[in-house]
C-alpha cells in the first residue's frame, strides 16, 4: 500500500486566551483535523504560558495522528495589541504581558513558522476567509464573549491602526454616564452588552429580590451561570431573563449603527459565545436596531449576520494566517 | 516683457454646502490665488444650483485675472454620498439631491476635468496633503460645524466604505436616550456637540430666563448668533456660555476616544466653523477628555491637533483632489 507523502501541508491555528488555550490542526482548504485545550494559567508567567501552548499544539497534531513535520505552520491569537511583522505581543491585559517575544519563543521550541496576531483579529480573518465566499472588501467582526472585541476588514486587508489597536470597539461609549465598565469609563459597549455585565446585572437583581428561573436551575448565588443558561430560562418563558438579553441585544444594534456610519463596512459579522448561545434571542433585534438607527443610505445592500464558527473562529482564523503567511 | 506660458496648471477647489458655495484657485504647490462664494438656493433645484457652482468657479477665476484656459482641474466637495468613479452625488439631504451628475453636467458647462467627492472627505484630504507633512498612515478628521462629519484615510487612501458614506460619525451615539437629533435618533454626537445643537440649548435656556452676556451682545432672542459670539460671551466671563462650550468639548473628546479606540489613527484633526471660533476654549479639553476615555495603549505617539485652514479645508481639499486626479 502506497504511504501518502510526507508533505508539511497542515496547518494550525491557537486561540490564547486568559483563561484557556485552543489550538486546531487544519488542512489547507481549512477543514479540521483535530483539535486540544488546555487552561492558561497566566499567573505562571509568559514562559510557563508558552510551554503550555507549545503542549496544547502537540496535543492537537497528537489528536490527529500527524507529527510536527507535517506542520506548514502556526497561526496564533493573542488577546491585546500584537506587532505581527514581529510577532511580538505589546501588551495583554487579561495575561498580564508586556512585550513578549511569542513568535520566537514558539518558533524555537517547536521549530515551526509562528505568525502572531489580534484574537479578534484573526477570528474575523477566519470568518473572512472560510464564511464570505463573495471575498466582500470590508468587513467589520464583532465578538461578544466575556469581553467585546472587534476586528476590521479594510479593503480586503485587516486594519491593525498605529498602535496595532484598531476594533477595540468594546470601550466604544455609547451612554454616557451608564453602566461602569471594567476599563474604569462609564457606559461602554461591553458594560452594556458583554457578557461579564449581563451576569452581573441579573446576580444583583436576584440579590435585590428578582425572581427568575436561573435560580431554580442553579441555585441562589448564580456562581455557574453560563451564556447557555439565560437561552434556557428565556425558553422556560422567563420574562425577567429575556428582558435583560434583549436591552444587550438593542445596545448591541446601536454599536453596529455606530460602526455601520464610521466604517461603512459591507458585511457585519457577529460571533463570540454570547451570540452563539443566543443568536436565536438576539440577532433579529441586533439587525432590527441596527438599521433603525444608522444614516438613510448607509445600510443599502450592507449584510449584518452571525457567524457559524463560534468557538472555533479563533483557531480557524490562525490556520488562515498561517496559510496565508507561509505561502507567501 | 515675455509673458508668462499659457499653460493650464492651476487648481480649483468648491465647497459646495447647503447654504453657500465656495470656489477657490490655487496654484500646484496649493497657494491660493482668489476665492469667490455664492448662495446655494438649493430649493431652485439641482440645474440651478449648477449653474450657481459654475458661475462661482468663474468669479474665483476671474478674482485672480486667469481664464478657464489656465485651470487643470476641478475638485468639488458635496455634502452627501458621492460615487467618485463616475462623479456623481448618490443623495444630498440638505441640498434634497437624489442621483445627480455633476461631474458631466460641470464639465459640459466648463470643459474642464471635474472630480467629486463627499465635502468632509475633501476637508480631511486638504488637511493631510497642506497640513500633515509626515504623511501619516491612517489619519481621522473631524469637523465640526452646523453638524459634524468625518473623513478616514486609511493606509494613505480616503476610505468612502460600501455605500460610500464612511464618516457619519455625527450620527454616532453616544448618549442613549439623550438630546435628540435631526436625524431622528437620540443622543448622536452631532446632537450634543454639533453647532446647532449649543445654540438651541442657549436659546432654549435663555427662553427658560437664563441669562447671559448674549443677548445684551444680540437681544434677547438671540437669531444671529454665531460661534464666534461664544468666545466672546466666555472671554467677557460669562459662566454659562463657558459651560454650554466646555460640555460640547467634553463630549467630542469622548466621540475621539471611541474613534481611536475604532480606528487606532495616527493622527486626529478637528476643524470646522466652531472649532476655528472656539480652538482655544475647546482643544484643550477635547485632548484631555479623549485620552482620558481611550484604552491604555491606543493613544501612545497619537496627535490631536485643531487644522488651521478653517472655511478654505474644503476648498484646499478641492484643489488637492483635482491635483491628484488630474496627474494620474
Amino acid at each position: 500500500m502506497p504511504e501518502t507523502p510526507q508533505k508539511a501541508e497542515s496547518l494550525i491555528g491557537v486561540d490564547l486566551g486568559g483563561t484557556k488555550i485552543l489550538a486546531g490542526v487544519f488542512t489547507g482548504g481549512m477543514k479540521c483535523l483535530g483539535k486540544a485545550k488546555v487552561s492558561t494559567k497566566a499567573i505562571r508567567g509568559p514562559d510557563a504560558v508558552v510551554e503550555r501552548i507549545c503542549r496544547c499544539v502537540h496535543d492537537a497534531i497528537d489528536e490527529c495522528d500527524l507529527d510536527l513535520k507535517r506542520i506548514r505552520g502556526i497561526g496564533v491569537g493573542a488577546p491585546g495589541a500584537v506587532n505581527s511583522e514581529e510577532g511580538r505581543v505589546i501588551f495583554a491585559p487579561n495575561l498580564k504581558w508586556e512585550n513578549v517575544a511569542l513568535k520566537k519563543a514558539m518558533e524555537k521550541e517547536l521549530g515551526v513558522p509562528v505568525f502572531v496576531e489580534n484574537d479578534c483579529n484573526l477570528c474575523t480573518l477566519g470568518v473572512y476567509e472560510t464564511e464570505l465566499s463573495a471575498r466582500p472588501k470590508h468587513v467589520l467582526g464583532i465578538f461578544l464573549g466575556t469581553g467585546i472585541g472587534g476586528g476590521l476588514i479594510i479593503g480586503g486587508k485587516l486594519h491593525s491602526g498605529f498602535n496595532r489597536t484598531a476594533g477595540e470597539i468594546g470601550h466604544m461609549v455609547i451612554e454616557v454616564g451608564g453602566a461602569k465598565c471594567g476599563c474604569g469609563n462609564r457606559g461602554c459597549f461591553e458594560a452594556l452588552a458583554g457578557r461579564s455585565s449581563l451576569f452581573k446585572k441579573i446576580q444583583s437583581a436576584v440579590r435585590d429580590g428578582q425572581k427568575t428561573v436561573l435560580t431554580e436551575m442553579l441555585g441562589p448565588s448564580l456562581e455557574d451561570l453560563r451564556s447557555g443558561d439565560l437561552r434556557k430560562a428565556i425558553k422556560r418563558g422567563d420574562k425577567f431573563v429575556e428582558k435583560i438579553v434583549e436591552e444587550a441585544a438593542e445596545y448591541t444594534g446601536i454599536a453596529v449603527a455606530n460602526l455601520i456610519n464610521i466604517l461603512n463596512p459591507e458585511v457585519v459579522v457577529l460571533g463570540g459565545g454570547l451570540i452563539d448561545a443566543l443568536e436565536d434571542e438576539m440577532m433579529a433585534i441586533i439587525v432590527e436596531t441596527a438599521f433603525d438607527y444608522a444614516m438613510p443610505g448607509t445600510t443599502e445592500g450592507i449584510e449584518i449576520v452571525a457567524s457559524k464558527l463560534g468557538d472555533d473562529a479563533g483557531i480557524t482564523g490562525g490556520a488562515v494566517l498561517a496559510r496565508l503567511m507561509s505561502s507567501s
